[in-house]
């Protein structure tokens, strides 16, 4: 089989180089996980452009995938609302369910024993939108809780950390915390960061076996 | 073009799942950078697998690819030899030139102004040698000088460093202090580490825009 156009290592040179933007990266990586059918969740719907690009990998003609898309700012869904509209279908936007909610209530959405292939997470302000409002490292933390239960064998927990702006530091320090935490029979968890260029973001990925 | 049998992201989700080792993904990465006639440097033979692998990418019938191998230990060069007699043929051993002298050197034995596309460093101890001969801080830091002075722009450094072991964090240090101190503009810096596996080895690349 071949892969027309898409080098091998793509997404890994992207990083090494630096050409590539971490969300571009965070997106190639869930394409080696995310299958059609599968049931996932956008923790931070923030414009809406995880949320788009789940949808896209887990639509097909069965209607069997889901994307649960929240944010705790309703411009957010907003956002999010108006972007699926404009770029997914009627069969395909009836896969998604927004929720007004905080993602550390994300077992409040997603019904128990529902089988969690990934759960992405973008840490810290919405871009555009009021900087005055951050993911803040309690509530990252229990949403990080929460993912991991709610995650299915094979599933992955994605973070992209903004750490340019007050506190994002903290919040990576909260993430790695957290995933250093994580027993390594049953969790891989990786880091990958730009080293001379301290303000750009930091990927974390927490792979479930 | 197709790339049978090469997945894309391979390197990268083999990080990511753990399932694949830090000295395999460096040479998934040296792939994407190394071509035939380049002239290359492996900074620490050790039992000389990065040496044979770094040949197997420069060498064709051309004749003009180059490996210039070094190590401080006289039993890491032996292996080295042995391993390329068994697996290079005799035009392909004479691209390699061996020395025994210590990386920090390496502009005494790589002529000047040679454009070179790759060095690599494997940083810890030679594996099933002596333990107590380990790569030590101030020299890795002057090889790592020396050789961002010999690099070619397009060309990287590449770093496999071994934390396992007593003064391994303290090398990973020297390597990111190095790596921090580029000046963006011309450098792009990143670093891989598991989280929760903290004797894993770590990647640490250095890009020359």
């Amino acid at each position: 089989m071949g892969f027309v156009g898409v080098a091998p290592d793509e997404a890994l040179m992207g990083l090494i180089t630096g050409k590539r933007k971490a969300t571009e990266v965070a997106h190639s990586v869930w394409k080696n996980i995310v299958r059609k059918g599968h049931t996932v969740i956008d923790a931070t719907c923030g414009n809406g452009y995880d949320t788009l690009a789940l949808l896209k990998m887990v639509a097909d003609d069965s209607g069997r995938g889901c994307v649960y898309g929240m944010d705790i700012q309703s411009t957010a869904l907003e956002s999010t609302s108006f972007l699926l509209e404009g770029s997914a279908d009627e069969n395909e936007r009836k896969l998604v369910k927004l929720s007004l909610v905080c993602h550390s209530k994300m077992e409040d959405v997603v019904p128990k024993g529902t089988p969690v292939r990934l759960v992405a997470f973008n840490l810290g302000y919405l871009p555009g939108g009021d900087k005055s409002i951050i993911t803040r490292s309690p509530t990252t933390l229990m949403a990080l809780q929460a993912a991991s239960r709610l995650l299915d064998s094979g599933g992955l927990i994605s973070t992209v950390v903004y750490v340019g702006h007050p506190g994002g530091r903290d919040e990576l320090e909260t993430v790695q915390s957290f995933a250093s935490s994580l027993p390594m029979e049953s969790w891989a968890s990786c880091k990958f960061e730009m080293i001379n260029r301290p303000t750009c973001p930091v990927l974390v990925f927490l792979l479930k076996k």
